[in-house]
């Protein structure tokens, strides 16, 4: 009699050496992005991909550095020897994609049911607001590490939460809002954050609304 | 009698005293750029102005630079002690202008005659012909800096004289050139640099080839 696993693979008792077993177990069919990478690298990654590809050309901006003290040593490359991190006055991702401009952030929470606005700062709500009204298309990649997940939340629906904490409205986004509003985008081998599948949604959904 | 200044303004004689007649001699009818301003302060300069307007979202990308070491002081701000100038992959500038992703470079020649090929890179040329390809609206800023004048080039132009040097082509693009395919942008008071004005030259010029 043949023994199945729970997702349909038949079990086959090759008397395998243990430590063998260990290495040839089948991959989990959840990928967990490439080990070891951050949020910023497997989008970099993506986006490396993308480009090789002719998909779309979207980059992250370098981080702004407030230079003080370059040094010039003979006959050797300029040495910056003081400098300080500034505040970016935008979002870290931007680019385009057959026609359209694309602009977004990506953030990461250790939080499980929510995702919380001080991951946010106002002149990135503004900025999201400006590129909005000028027709971009325009979101952000949240990740929730404890649970593996990965959405793609359309600008509009960050925007309208965030401008809601006025009225006393809660500081942060529950998951299950994410869920409804916002793509679910799973990890896959190439590229590794698939999100122009997600894009491609998003996109459908305002041409659709817009009829 | 009176007499007029060649301009037409009458010419008054009333006895101001020398040092104050420099004072509040007319302007030059040919604006030079707000005063010690280098071309891309004047840019940055503009591109504030055109999103105070709400008329385009576009930012200079900040420099890449490579840290190499950091500290972090106690109570105080982290302090890049270490770092080094990274070549750009991009151009400098992109952003969003009535749904329209632009990307452009800015470069200026002490040249008269000509600007030569060594103010760009290969990089550079490629993430035009990428963007190109996507549907970007994709020019340089050029100033011949001993004329004072200023012309967007389509970034198609460039691409087709810098692969023309392989086959001997010249290694630098004509003024006459830069005139006959290219749009001059005058300097202003606000923004100093009107280049949304050749963009829409530029996107016009191309609606009508395609049609």
């Amino acid at each position: 009699m043949a023994f199945h696993y729970p997702n349909g693979q038949p079990y086959l008792n090759n008397e395998v050496p243990q430590s063998k077993k260990q290495a040839t177990r089948p991959k989990a069919t959840t990928l967990f992005g490439k080990r070891g990478m951050s949020l910023e690298e497997e989008l970099n990654d993506s986006n490396q991909y993308y480009r090789s590809q002719s998909m779309a050309v979207v980059y992250k901006k370098p981080t702004p550095i407030q230079i003080v003290k370059v040094d010039y040593p003979a006959r050797s490359q300029a040495v910056i020897k003081e400098a300080y991190f500034k505040q970016a006055s935008t979002t870290d991702y931007n680019g385009i994609y057959q026609g359209r401009y694309l602009d977004f952030e990506a953030k990461e929470t250790k939080n499980k049911t929510a995702f919380p606005f001080r991951n946010f700062h106002q002149h990135q709500i503004e900025h999201f607001r400006a590129c909005l009204q000028q027709g971009g298309i325009c979101f952000v990649i949240m990740k929730f590490v404890p649970l593996q997940r990965l959405f793609l939340l359309p600008a509009s629906e960050l925007i309208t939460r965030w401008d809601a904490q006025a009225d006393g409205a809660r500081k942060s986004i529950p998951l299950e809002i994410v869920i409804k509003q916002g793509y679910e985008i799973n990890y896959q081998l190439n590229p590794t954050i698939p999100y122009l599948s997600a894009v491609d949604q998003l996109i459908a959904y305002q041409v659709k609304r817009s009829n």
